[in-house]
């Protein structure tokens, strides 16, 4: 390799980013360590959520977000409802609920007034699982957390819902594309 | 639905966490909500980072990441290799780099010494596209974050190594287990 080997962290991209072959301000410098933060955080909260579900529930976090929306919306969502709420495109929403259906934790059934389309919806042992993972989902939550004060992870909590506010902000000379967007 | 439509966002998982059978404390309250709100931030600066990278270089985020490592490793990089720095499973950047070398972006050749392996690396079109959609990253990074000040960046950015560092301390009764995780 033409560099020795860094550590497996997200944080080489920072020096990628430098590289690149036009300089870069000091200004987009920061936004990209900021960026890097995120991803880094995130990753490192979601990889051990995702194997305290698998080990402790054999669900994974994509799994336990679709049974969370569906133990919220008891009387079931369908295919495009799920696939807004979770954010994820209709194909990868259909292969979860596929999988979930296969594991007994939902039921598919033919909307009304739309005999092409499917409804999905959590059953007794889907609603049992979720119970459980749900206490495993604030247990490891809490092992990671637990080195923080309180009042700082109140503080960065309303820091980080400011910058969520203020990124999304419409910009003037584009306010209808930026609006759809929210 | 038994529940009217939440608007979405991530926002309503927190209602979820709340309804579990077992009360939450307050400190497991204060950890969802910031929690929730890492994962809102990424959400909101991945979409749109992703979006801007397919319309002006007709890369995905993910096809982005893996080129950067190539941009970064001229000599190639083995797909175990891609795999750690990646943080993707080994079948996943399989298919990723069977994509992007469909795309021309990604040579494969045999590893010296492990004929059954192979190692990528990066083309002349992968080098082009991939400083194009540099710029685009950076771009979109400063329009998502224009309306933050620089010292505001900054300094949530320390907050966020800080958590960072803090929540990967090894437990005191477990610290073989969770040096490993590092």
């Amino acid at each position: 390799m033409s560099q020795p080997s860094l550590p497996l962290t997200d944080d080489n991209r920072q020096d990628i980013f430098a590289e690149g072959e036009t300089p870069m301000t000091e200004r987009e410098m920061a936004e990209a360590r900021f960026w890097f933060q995120v991803l880094r955080l995130r990753r490192r909260i979601f990889d051990d959520l995702n194997t305290a579900l698998m080990a402790g529930a054999g669900l994974s976090v994509a799994k336990f977000d679709a049974l969370a929306q569906l133990y919220r919306f008891r009387d079931g969502l369908s295919m495009s409802e799920l696939s807004a709420k979770l954010k994820v495109t209709n194909g990868n929403v259909s292969g979860l609920i596929a999988r979930l259906q296969k594991d007994g934790y939902v039921a598919k059934s033919i909307a009304p007034g739309d005999r092409r389309s499917f409804r999905a919806s959590i059953t007794k042992e889907g609603l049992e699982i979720f119970q459980t993972a749900l206490a495993l989902h604030r247990e490891e939550t809490s092992r990671k957390l637990r080195n923080i004060p309180m009042d700082e992870i109140d503080s960065l909590t309303n820091d980080l819902d400011r910058i969520s506010k203020e990124i999304s902000i419409p910009e003037t000379d584009d306010s209808g594309a930026q609006l759809s967007r929210q």
